[in-house]
């Protein structure tokens, strides 16, 4: 049976470092604050804000939720975001997406400072993944599954790891940050052929297709870490499942992220470590 | 014997659908035109901007060099970089790199309007590369690579690439404009093990490691199609060499791009491609 790579285990660690962070921060005057942007009342919005406010709570990070109504103009929306990108007490800023279609979305998502870009969703925090440079701040999923993968001592340099799925959330990214550890990597999609044989040949593989439970055994081997991202309801099962069939993947590979458990909860963390950081980078 | 990719084939068509899309361009009132800012006789630099020139007098795009002395301060050098940003009659930038010391060179790469970098050497243009969108333009060279795979009608989808390197110049962005053209990339490089098997399990091969006859037999197999993007002096040859064995290499794979006479050549015409299409942009 593979080793179980529990969320749990790395969100604790993660915890324990930021609040040291913080309380040094708070001990120059500096309250690392989240600045969260929502627009209507959704209720994934509502929350994700709820399991973000939390996180931030425990670590002593500052969270100031500006809620505006869905009638809001884009004018205003774009002054409220630039009120926040001016704003020397907020460090970085969460925008909730997709916007009101009345809202342009890319005018909005590059007007947001790229060094208060928490949740990478910028054209210059994207430049900075792919270029491995500090320009903004990763996706938090693809950071939060190469913190798993570090927290869980999996070696990277060398190793061959295989990502399926090319959004630019999870699949690029994370390929990106996966080379930058030094690793060999192949990104799989939907237009990728003999897949089976490309992830079974890998030592790691990350699976962000966004099809739930499509990745069997066939696609597996032994000796293999596997990183699931996918998170959906299965009605049929009356639960969440995740890209892999964990059932079969378990008997086979050596380690793998439970779905829920897993990934998921260290997302939220990540964006806490992002507004940390960000807080560390405008105060040096 | 393979197949040889002759970049002047490429050239002579890419000269001719620039040659149309220019004389259409004049007929509504607009020359494209490239600047060339260049710091000091780097015989290098003067040696491309001959290249450069020739090319885009071939397809009358008009060239505006501005040389500055070596000694020139970084005040005056954004200076001129800031006039070359405002010009309404420029469409396009070369910034010949790298700058003496005492200019910061990031500041100034990123100062260059993305709109007008035709070089493909801002973090917005790789910003573009990463989500393919039209923010910038790629790097020349990375498209000249792909140029050649479509003027030879190489199938893409579904194919396996390997790109052996991972410059910002090259192996990230080539890439990334192989899997928009939906092949299934692997990226190598120096850390990576077992290379020779995963490069021979490929169908397109793109060698940019800039080790001079690098890559052997041993890294091939029938079938493929070969993109040596190396050139480098060989002083116990006398002659230019790509990071391939050529020798090797053309008894094996199906197609193959000579050193000299594949890829360099045609890189100077995306150079005048990006122009041409930066004169569209800014006048839709």
């Amino acid at each position: 049976m593979a080793k179980l790579l529990k969320g749990k285990d790395v969100v604790e660690s993660l915890n324990s470092k930021l609040t040291e962070q913080v309380s040094k921060l708070k001990a120059d005057g500096i309250t690392p604050t989240l600045a969260i942007l929502r627009v209507g009342e959704r209720e994934d919005d509502l929350s994700y804000e709820r399991g973000a406010k939390k996180r931030c709570e425990q670590v002593g990070v500052s969270v100031k939720v500006v809620a505006l109504p869905m009638d809001v103009t884009e004018e205003e929306y774009l002054g409220e975001l630039d009120k926040l990108n001016k704003d020397l007490t907020v460090s970085g800023i969460l925008m909730f997406r997709p916007l009101p279609k009345h809202i342009d979305e890319m005018k909005a998502r590059n007007m947001l400072a790229a060094e208060k870009d928490v949740d990478g969703c910028t054209d210059l925090s994207l430049a900075g993944v792919f270029t491995n440079t500090e320009l903004g701040f990763a996706p938090c999923t693809a950071e939060a599954a190469m913190e798993i993968l570090k927290f869980y001592n999996i070696p990277l340099q060398g190793k061959k790891a295989v990502v399926i799925g090319r959004s630019l959330v999870i699949g690029r990214p994370v390929a990106m940050l996966l080379m930058h550890a030094n690793a060999t990597v192949t990104i799989c999609h939907t237009k990728t052929t003999d897949i089976t044989a490309i992830t079974r040949d890998a030592d790691i593989v990350v699976v962000a297709s966004g099809q739930m439970e499509s990745v069997g055994r066939e696609y597996l081997s032994e000796g293999q870490t596997v990183i699931d991202v996918g998170i959906s309801y299965n009605s049929e099962k009356n639960k969440l499942c995740g890209d892999v069939k964990f059932d079969e993947a378990e008997e086979i590979v050596d380690a793998i992220t439970p779905v829920p458990g897993g990934v998921g909860g260290v997302t939220t963390s990540i964006l806490v470590k992002h507004v940390v950081e960000a807080a560390i980078r405008q105060n040096s």
